[in-house]
């Protein structure tokens, strides 16, 4: 019997399991600026010591998506190295700030499970936990994923998860200990616009655009220690249903808020994630626009929160702020719907 | 009105304004080990912290170029987002040695605005000054850059700068304090040529070649949070002169000074920028050639100091030392023309 | 007379002398996250300092095939600038782990020189040793490699080095200094398998598959500061046997060994490179799988050892196994036959 590890298929998941997810990992400075370098993010907070610091913070944390992806990448072999789809993400909460030199672990409990009527494949919804080296629970999120069965013939139970809470209310919000914005220098942070300057409705278009390469998002995606082929194995995916590797959709995640910079400079610090879809594939060659729409504001007394609407595109402009057809459908465009909150200084 | 920053037009500039720049970021480990892997460079002063602490230092400085491109990309979304080229530098000179976990700061002085006859573009001359987070300042140089007016009707100062000095004069060279040559070790160095083995108009070919890709120059860029569209908007670039992805000069530099080791291995230490000149543009899949002249010698005492001419070619060796044709124009392989001061030991 | 260097050719050799390495380097975190980022590997003693205390350990080390590559580029400018090929290792021995902050030098003794009888070339075989910045050995191994004549007439010299040993023997394993597998967690580690599950003559299929780009291997390759035209002079190579870029060895064992995780995660510790052959040309393109044969077993006291054969093939599966052709003959989409001993714990 092989050692390797052939990952886990639908039948395989049971309501209420929980799984410990491999692969520790300490990130680093290291980790910040590749991450910088990977997506091109300007966020002061995340790319300066000085600037957190003045902010009450001890250094520059981690930029929470990448705790994110991080947290991500080690659910992977356990979840849906099988999947079909990663179909969406809920009720995510960054908890503690990550800052170089804390080592992440993952968790998952398995939340529901609910067979698709062509019996081949079905979805599998879990919450995931990430821990930082003291057990501090660093972020916690709900995801379902489309995954093969392995046999066809395997009898499968349906429990179904309770649905998701459509977004994280604004009491669930958590501000990083110690954050005080009394001294935030809106000059050095690259935007004049706080708080009180938007207004819900209204739409931001990123205007910028990044074409993105293989080598890039492997690079990303490695380093997240995600593993699943349909990133990396080019000649396998030849015989897949878009004949080539596909980019993870955390890359354009990350793609996506480091464009919006340009619009929501002090929307730097994401407190939560409320839904998230990866809508369209997006593939290497691609170039990914994004644009951003006020959801909802929230006053948490130090600090305002923004609800915010993402939605990246592939290969056409922003400035229609394009998305769904009159039919209701995903225009073929649109990469990525995600929905988050994040804190802003007040003026 | 659009929160996102559409750039400042050639109208939008007056003389003796001062800009303080977005985004500070720390520098760290990571980006040293970045600028090695992105570039190839192999000077031993910014390897290995016994080396640098061998002559007198406290560890391993940042490499000045990487300090620049640093404090060069906070530039761009203020002055040189509308840029039609960037035409030159001068007077650039490196003040204190940055270290890892040093954050970095950057402002930029209007030092004169110069339109251009064809009433579309106008010329910009800024000096630029980048601060630790002591607030001493580590690099100051000028720049003048063509950039697009937003409105041809738009009335526009003819405000010319000061013509900047074709070079930084040997005294106002500033060697890192406590830095001392006495135990220098030209082995460790990896070449064996001191201040005295070099003449003023000796030519050096530093024979080996570079290819770039796409994903390697848009890291380095990103990495320096340098936001120009021109270098990752490939869409976009469809419809530009060149049709694609414009490689960002100081790349250019950076590659074309790793490729330099290699005969000037024991130069290692940049100390001025005295002019440079990106010549013609740079693509992926082009390879990088580049040739060095020796244009003046300084004894600064406790250690030498080089003037040299970097020239970079594209796909073609750099053993002709090409740079322009009897015409006097450059020749069309030539991407880049620097001139630039570093301190080299003696024997 | 130029200053560039040339790199030694065949007669430049002589049985019995030294050579010092230059460029020095300080392996960081930074290091450590890059070669993540770039191979995707998942070992959970190199990627967290958690992982890595809880065996005793005072944080994660540096991967030891990462110390290889940076001990290795060092030689590459001395031993084999003007090498026609890279024919194999042996003896190769890690001796102290390295942690970030540790600097790396080099130094190789020749240990042989043969002539071919074409007269255009000779086999150079050499023993090289690294050391940290407190002179301790952290890794010895024997490397050959054709080098090329400079002058088909020069006179060579016939000095054959005594042949290698065929492995190391287990009793010149020397494990890390307070390693202690007591605590070890196979969970976070990502594989239930321990030393006594493995059985000599077990072959396991990675699965996985890698398909690596041009900027990759050129961001590897530059990061271990090597500096072999082969690899980064794209058009220098259009007049080579292969006419594009060769992707550095040292890129193909990197990347097998982290496919090698699906399998043997928890044979994470390489002690030992006992045989090494680069087979046939690796190019960016190319999609990477591997597959491990158990060679031989020994219990070392406080862990066991794996002596494990880990072959690389190129664009196609490694379910089949493929090495050889019943003709003896290595079959052609075979990259890398490797033989190394990894330490594992015992359950």
């Amino acid at each position: 019997m092989t050692k390797s590890n052939p990952g886990r298929f639908f039948e395989d998941f049971a309501k209420g399991e929980t799984i410990a997810h491999a692969t520790p990992r300490t990130l680093s400075e290291a980790d910040a600026a590749l991450n910088i370098a990977l997506t091109g993010a300007r966020y002061a907070f995340f790319s300066a010591d000085s600037f957190a610091q003045n902010c009450g913070l001890p250094g520059a944390p981690i930029d929470p998506l990448l705790v994110f992806h991080t947290v991500f990448g080690k659910t992977v072999p356990d979840i849906s190295l099988n999947a079909v789809a990663n179909l969406g993400y809920a009720e995510g909460r960054f908890l503690t700030p990550v800052y170089p030199g804390d080592t992440l672990n993952a968790v998952s409990e398995v939340l529901g499970v609910k067979a698709n009527s062509n019996g081949k494949t079905g979805i599998v919804t879990v919450r995931t936990d990430g821990f930082n080296q003291d057990g501090a629970p660093v972020l916690s999120y709900v995801r379902w994923v489309m995954v093969n069965k392995r046999d066809e013939a395997a009898p499968t139970a349906d429990a179904p998860p309770i649905t998701p809470k459509p977004a994280v209310a604004a009491a669930d919000l958590l501000l990083p200990l110690g954050l005080d914005f009394t001294g935030y220098d809106f000059d050095l942070a690259g935007g004049p616009h706080g708080f009180d300057d938007y207004e819900v409705g209204e739409r931001i278009d990123h205007v910028d655009g990044m074409t993105v390469e293989e080598a890039e998002h492997q690079l990303a995606t490695r380093l997240y220690q995600n593993t699943a082929k349909v990133h990396f194995d080019a000649l396998a995916q030849q015989g897949s249903r878009f004949g080539k590797r596909l980019i993870y959709g955390g890359v354009a995640i990350s793609l996506a808020r480091a464009l919006a910079f340009n619009g929501l400079a002090n929307a730097q610090l994401m407190l939560a994630i409320n839904a998230g879809r990866h809508v369209n594939p997006l593939f290497a060659g691609d170039t990914l626009y994004a644009w951003s729409e006020v959801l909802a504001k929230e006053d948490l007394g130090e600090a305002g929160a923004l609800r915010l609407r993402l939605v990246a595109l592939k290969n056409r402009s922003a400035a229609g702020f394009t998305a769904r057809t009159e039919a209701g459908e995903y225009d073929p465009g649109v990469v990525l719907d995600f929905d988050y909150w994040a804190a802003i200084p007040k003026r």
